[in-house]
């Protein structure tokens, strides 16, 4: 049977069929109705931190990493030096992409199962005044740890840095409050929590700094003050937006608001995430992280010790029982993760644990216990 | 009544239903079933430009200036020359977008109304041996004049310079042939006449000079050798893409196929430009270019000299009569533009000119002629 499959993945995930008719409808890019649609979108999205005092969001089209490059672009001048505190790839990936754009850039090496510390943050600081800005991933989904964004928001205002926000895989479910969190940038997708479809990011840029922007960029398409005065100016995008990902997103935050906003999503995936790991927990695998520390949003699951078991036979497995998983991306550690996220809830979660356990009883693996010597 | 209007612009365009259906499915981005869906993509665009042997086509997320950006970062050495011949917006753009990255680039400045000369181009690369690529735009959407493809392409051949082709608004309805046409990189993007949604654009690039491209971009987001040699290890794209619309170009390009492919499109535009362009000419309205440089995408017509036109109450007029029109792009004279692309044909052609009919009624214009000056 050709049924739709559930993506227990970071995002792309499942989206509503309500979410997806939306994009049965071709839109004039220049038209007044489209203009209309994306300021609705911006005005929503500021309502969701409370930024409208202290922020401005640009939207711009592409994947999530192209908004994390446009920040750093746009925000961090030439000169600029960057610290990046490094648990995961994500964290890797905005390192990379800001040396390869010629900015100055530190990372601050962390163990991949703990969130950073602010406290060494503020050492880092301290040692180099010449650091200009921090870039943190706040929930790396590379193991789904919830990095602490306030109090290295906190060190941040202190010590006069600035801070940009990789909230990409957080953002719309766990909390962010603009009025209590000082952030000059911070950047999310439209396919993740807000259960849009890929194809756009958008970034929120504290007004203080927005000015001090102007001409950073090296790249006109990811230069996001141009984008944002032009918008100002015309209602515009500068380029041809993704329009049905923009219409899919507009029809996605209404019903995010329709179930009650942040707090009844975050709720929703508190829930997802307990019932998968109560479920897989009574099949005996161990998730990576502490409870503490691990975000309602991806679950890292250490791999069944058992010989037969292989990642490529358990994903068709789950896919074939209707659900898709997501692979690991430890190089130290065989694991495989499990997103919570997406337009799903308690069924689909204990649904995918029965699809786990009937894929391992093909397997011929008794249960997920994984190896003693992966729990360390 | 709540329908939907006929998009008389150069993308996004009206698509068929069949196209945005394809839209109704969440796609996991690391499942093979995807990885599928974007190589028979790969495929068939290939296939369109007669370029397996030549060339290897690497998809782009975002609108198609990232991708024409992506090009000339990734094709162009960090000491490279781009030399720009100039003769509307999008050339501008391009010239732009190559200065600010940090490329040398010199614009050749040419008359609005007509194509660029081979010849000029060939003199300046003569006269300038430090240049090493021409950025070409096929067809110069702001006015909709057809440039010169293959007298350039083989003036750069013969003088040993790359050439990078802007092909947004041709691709699949112009030819192109990459055994006879010799381009270093050719962009395009989903929203034009291959009619599916905007949201990603694609880069041919030829195989001889890839290999040299490794290390040119200073953005990670926008190497295309980064893309392709991961796409070539993994399958998969490097940052999530857009699903949704990559899944709507497949559907398109199955219909673009089972049209007749690129003479049966072009018929199909050619029609649709002379239909346009007929009744317009019966209702007194002027096209800014001389039939032979017309190319059957987008069409600039000059201004009624009525002193009851006004754009804003024209494009209004036309709107609610079911058609969306385009405003002109150039500086010097008042113009508006309509496109002939997308799914359409005769008919809404034929209902257009009738919608600008009754539109010039209701404004009291007795005909669309334009003030003698304009026609210089």
């Amino acid at each position: 049977m050709d049924r739709d499959r559930i993506l227990l993945t970071p995002g792309p995930l499942t989206t509503t069929l309500r979410t997806k008719l939306a994009m049965l409808k071709d839109w004039g890019s220049w038209d007044a109705d489209f203009n209309a649609l994306t300021a609705g979108v911006r005005s929503r999205l500021l309502d969701i931190v409370h930024g409208h005092d202290s922020h401005v969001v640009v939207p711009l089209q592409g994947s999530g990493t192209f908004s994390v490059e446009a920040a750093v672009a746009t925000l961090v001048p030439r000169d600029g030096h960057v610290l990046v505190p490094d648990n995961g790839a994500y964290c890797k990936r905005a390192a990379r992409l800001s040396q390869m754009m010629g900015r100055k850039a530190s990372v601050l090496p962390c163990a991949e199962e703990s969130p950073i510390s602010a406290a060494e943050v503020e050492r880092q600081l301290l040692a180099d005044p010449g650091i200009t800005h921090v870039v943190l991933i706040h929930c790396e989904t590379g193991t789904g740890v919830e990095n602490p964004l306030q109090a290295v928001a906190e060190v941040c205002q202190r010590l006069g840095r600035g801070l940009i926000v990789d909230a990409m895989s957080s953002f719309g479910a766990l909390p962010i409050d603009a009025r209590e969190t000082r952030f000059d940038a911070l950047i999310a997708a439209s396919g993740k929590c807000l259960e849009g479809v890929p194809g756009m990011g958008f970034v929120f840029i504290r007004k203080a700094v927005l000015d001090g922007c102007a001409g950073n960029s090296q790249s006109l398409a990811m230069d996001l003050h141009d984008q944002h005065v032009y918008m100002g100016k015309t209602g515009q995008w500068r380029f041809t937006p993704p329009t049905h990902v923009v219409a899919a997103l507009a029809e996605a935050i209404t019903q995010y608001v329709e179930e009650g906003g942040q707090t009844a999503r975050l709720a929703r995936y508190v829930d997802n995430c307990r019932t998968l790991v109560d479920g897989m927990a009574a099949l005996g695998f161990k998730p990576l992280l502490r409870p503490e520390v691990q975000a309602p949003i991806i679950v890292t699951f250490h791999a069944p010790a058992h010989a037969a078991y292989d990642f490529k036979r358990f994903y068709e497995g789950a896919k074939a029982r209707g659900f898709m998983l997501y692979p690991g991306k430890l190089t130290q550690v065989e694991t495989f993760r499990v997103g919570c996220i997406g337009a799903i809830g308690r069924n689909e979660m204990r649904q995918a644990v029965d699809a786990v356990a009937d894929t391992l009883r093909e397997m011929g693996i008794p249960d997920g216990t994984p190896a003693a010597a992966a729990l360390g």
